[in-house]
């Protein structure tokens, strides 16, 4: 058990789209990921999403709307509901979900990551 | 579903020592906390907790050491560990935990708090 600098781990890697492990607790991964550019439409069947801003404006888009969400921010997407994430500059986003999410969700495809410690 | 603003929230209430729900996903609550001073010694059977700093500094007791944590840190005080937390400033918190988690855990007594919406 040790802390964990949240910059300082930011700090171990670049490439974006894919979420870095940084916390484990309940059954749940807390992750880091570096976005940029547009995700793809997909949804979890039974996974809550938490996405704390850090940097950075995220554009989460839904099928109805779309919320903004600058730092110090978050936004929990309920399980089952497609979400698109967007960001037009580097975002920097903490995230919490279940060990079993996958960032694709129901999705799948190319831009699937397996999320790894750092 | 809508966006948190975590500052704004933390304008929203004074008390120390006394959690306020935030937000919910996948069995967990996410809380905010002000505190200062010294709390009670005390762990939680089945629950991991995660404790963000947001402002100032925490300084986490365990029987063994203590751990600072400053804001943009974060640790996870695993289930069946004894652990105090300690503030000599203000200190903001966010904390994950299990929506059955009381603040006093295994400890009870006069400080331990229902946690409400806010």
């Amino acid at each position: 058990m040790d802390k964990v600098n949240v910059a300082e781990k930011f700090a171990l890697f670049d490439e974006k789209w894919a979420p870095k492990i940084v916390g484990e607790l309940n059954g749940q991964y807390v992750k880091l990921v570096k976005v940029q550019g547009e995700f793809v439409w997909h949804s979890h069947q039974a996974e809550d999403e938490l996405f704390l801003v850090l940097r950075g404006r995220l554009r989460m888009r839904f099928r109805e709307r779309e919320i903004l969400i600058d730092p110090g921010e978050f936004v929990i997407v309920p399980r089952g509901t497609e979400h698109c994430p967007v960001a037009d500059e580097e975002v920097h986003v903490l995230l919490l979900e279940p060990k079993t999410t996958l960032n694709t969700g129901s999705a799948g495809g190319e831009r699937t990551r397996q999320a790894e410690w750092i």
